[in-house]
C-alpha cells in the first residue's frame, strides 16, 4: 500500500503482463478480476467470501447507487466502503452505460444525458462533471469517465461522433476529478469496432496523461475475434505504464484471450449472474447443474477446489437447490464461479511471473476443451 | 449421545421445563427451536450458520421433499443429512399439513389423502404407513404420525372426526413405524379448539406410549389465548416423562407464553420468512428494516449480540438492501432471526436451571415493550 496511486509492471510475457495497482485501501494483483457488487452488494455473497476468493477489488455501479441509497446519502454515512463493510479498493463506473441499457426517456446531448430511473422513473441528469462528483460521494479509488457507448453493430458515422464525444467528455471528467494521488479516473477507449477510431480514440486520451485506460464498448453483441482484433489494434496507442481495463469482459476464455492482449483488469457480472441460474464455471469447463445429469452425482463440481462450494457440496444437492429455486443454489454457485474466476487469475498471475503463460493458457484450453467428469 | 431416543427432563420451574433428548446423531437442548429447513435448506441460509446460531435440530417438511427431490431418491443418496450436510438430528413433519395447505385436489378417506402436487400437478397418494416410509427414506430421525389438521374456526363434529381419524391413524404410524430404537416417532394431539376433544386426543395417544406427542392444529388462525388455553388443557393429560412438541409455532411471545405452560420444542419459519420480508427479531421486539427512520441509521440491530448480521451490519445498509430486494438483505435479516430465536432458547434454558423463569419472562416482556432505541 501506498500514499500515491501507482502501477508497477513487474513482468511480461508475450503479450500477457504482470503487474500491480497499489494505492492507500490496498494493493490491486494484476491480471485482476473485479466482481460487480451492483447496488453496493455482490448478489447472493457476504462480502467476507467474496474477499476469500481472492478479490482485491470491488466494482460498484454509479447507476445503481446513485439512485439507491443515493450519492448524497452514501456520503452522509461515511461512504461506500463504510456502507457496505469492504475495506479494499473500489472501482465505480460512471453510469452512462447503465444509463443507456437501462434507464428510459434518453436525451443525450454535449451537456450530458437526461435519463429516467427505471425503478420510480424519476428525472436524473448526468453532465461528465456530476458523474465524476457522485463517484466522490461514494469515496470510489478508481472512477471512470463519462462515456458513451454504442451497441454493436452501429454505422461507423454514428460510432465516430460518440467517440470525439466520449474524448471531449474525458477532458472534462479530469479536470472535474482534479489532483486525487491517492485514488485514480481512468478514460475510456470507445470506437466500436472500427480499428481507425479505436486509435484515435487512445491516441487523444494518451494526452491527458490519466493514471488508466479502459477499453469500453465491447462485449456488447460483436462477435469475440472482432473484440481481440480491437484490443490488438488499441493496446499498442496505449502507454506500457499504465494499466489496462477491459469494462464488463467476461467469460474465462475472454479473459484468457485478453490477457495474451495485454489486458489488466475485467469485471462481468457473469460468475454471479450465471451462478443464480444453475451454471457453474469449473476447471472442467461450465457445467449446466439442471442437467438431470446431475440429479444422483453425489460428486462434488470440483473435488480440487479450496471453495467450499466447489468442493464439499454435492451436484445432487446443487441439482436440487437449483430445481427448486432455493436462495442456497444461486449463493453456492456465485460463490463457486467468484472462486473459479479467482483462482483462474491467480493462475494466469503465476505463470505470467514464471514464463509460462503459453503453457498454462495451452493446459487451461486443453482442460476446458476435455470437459466435465463422465457421468456415473 | 446415546444409541437409544432418550428424553431426560433435568428440572421445571412453574409450567416450564429443562430438558434434554439424547439420540444417536446428537443431543437436543430442550426448551429448543427447530429451524425450518423446508424443502433440504434453511432459506438463505448456509446451514454452517444454522448450527452456529445454536440449532441442535432441524425440521424438514415432508410434503416438500416427497415433491423434490424424492423420498426413494434420497435414500439412494444416502439420507438426508448427507445429502444437505447436516449430521445432528432431523425431525420431519408427517406432510399432512402441507397437502391440506398446499395442494390441490385433496381427498380425504380413511385409507389416507389423494392430492395434487403444487410443482408439477402429479397426483400422489399419502397413507399413514407411506408417510413413515417416507420419513424412514428420508433418515428422519424424529418422525411424525399423519395428521388430519383442521382450520379454525371449525364445527366441532368437523374437529371430533378429524381428531378421530388422527387417533386411528396414529395407531396405524406406531405399527409402520416398529421398534426403532435410536429414533422415535412423536403423536399429534388435535381437537382444535374444544378442550374435551383436545383431552380425549391426549389420552387417547397416550395409550400407544409414543416416545414423544405434539400439539397440532394450533396457530392457525385462532387467538393467542385459546392456543395457550388449549395447551393448558390438554398438557396435564401428556406424560411428564416425554417430550412435548407446539407445532409451527411461533412468535418469540408465542414460545415463552408456551414454555411457561410445559412445551419443550417448537418449529416455525417465521424467523426465515420475515426475515426474508424485512422484519427482524431483537431484543427490544421487532423491527421493520424497511422503515424509512433505518435509512441513514449506521447502527447495528444489536450492538449486543453474537451475531454478526446483528452486530457487525448497520441498519442503513440492511434498510438499503432490502429496499433494492438484494439477496443479501434476506440473508442477513434470516440469520440476525435464527440467531436471535435460539439466544431466546438459551435464555430460556438458563433460567429454568436456575430457577428464574419469572424473572426472565418478565424482563424479557418489558425489553420488547420497552422497544427499539430511539432515532437518530
Ligand atoms: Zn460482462
Ligand atoms: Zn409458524
Amino acid at each position: 500500500m501506498t500514499d500515491t496511486f501507482q502501477f508497477t509492471l513487474k513482468a511480461t510475457d508475450g503479450g500477457a503482463r504482470l503487474g500491480e495497482v497499489s494505492m492507500p485501501r490496498g494493493s490491486i494483483r494484476t491480471p485482476a478480476f473485479m466482481p460487480v457488487g451492483t447496488v453496493g452488494t455482490v448478489k447472493a455473497m457476504y462480502l467476507d467470501q467474496v474477499r476469500d476468493t481472492g478479490a482485491d477489488i470491488l466494482l460498484g455501479n454509479t447507476y445503481h447507487l446513485m439512485l439507491r441509497p443515493g450519492a448524497e446519502r452514501v456520503a452522509r454515512l461515511g461512504g461506500l466502503h463504510k456502507l457496505i463493510r469492504w475495506e479494499h479498493p473500489i472501482l465505480t463506473d460512471s453510469g452512462g452505460f447503465q444509463v443507456m441499457s437501462l434507464s428510459g426517456l434518453r436525451k443525450l446531448d454535449e451537456q450530458g444525458v437526461t435519463f429516467k430511473s427505471h425503478v420510480d422513473g424519476s428525472l436524473h441528469h448526468m453532465s461528465p462533471e456530476r458523474s465524476i462528483e457522485i463517484q466522490g460521494l461514494l469515496g470510489s479509488d478508481i472512477q471512470m469517465q463519462l462515456d458513451e457507448c454504442v451497441a454493436l453493430p452501429a454505422e461507423p458515422k454514428e460510432i465516430e461522433r460518440a467517440m470525439e464525444l466520449s474524448l471531449r467528455w474525458a477532458e472534462r471528467c479530469r479536470v472535474a476529478f482534479g489532483e486525487q494521488p491517492g485514488k485514480a479516473m481512468f478514460g475510456i477507449v470507445q470506437g466500436g469496432d472500427q480499428p481507425d477510431l479505436r486509435v484515435r480514440s487512445a491516441e487523444g486520451l494518451r494526452q491527458l496523461d490519466l493514471k488508466g485506460y479502459a477499453v469500453g464498448g465491447l462485449a456488447v453483441g460483436e462477435p469475440q475475434d472482432v473484440m481481440l482484433k480491437m484490443l490488438e489494434e488499441t493496446l499498442p496507442a496505449l502507454p506500457s505504464e499504465k494499466p489496462r481495463y477491459l469494462m464488463g469482459v467476461g467469460t474465462p476464455d475472454d479473459i484468457l484471450k485478453s490477457v495474451a492482449r495485454g489486458i489488466d483488469m475485467f469485471d462481468c457480472v457473469m460468475p454471479t449472474r450465471s451462478g443464480r441460474h444453475g451454471l457453474a464455471f469449473t476447471r472442467r469447463g461450465r457445467i449446466n447443474i439442471r442437467n438431470a445429469r446431475h440429479a444422483e452425482d453425489m460428486r462434488p463440481l470440483d473435488e480440487e477446489s479450496n471453495c467450499p462450494a466447489a468442493r464439499d457440496y454435492s451436484r445432487a444437492y446443487l441439482h436440487h437447490l437449483v430445481r427448486s429455486d432455493e436462495a442456497l443454489g444461486g449463493m453456492l454457485l456465485s460463490w463457486n464461479n467468484l472462486s473459479y474466476y479467482q483462482d483462474l487469475m491467480k493462475g494466469i498471475r503465476l505463470a505470467i511471473a514464471e514464463g509460462r503463460f503459453a503453457e498454462f493458457y495451452a493446459e487451461t484450453q486443453a482442460m476446458w476443451a476435455r470437459g466435465d467428469v463422465p457421468p456415473l
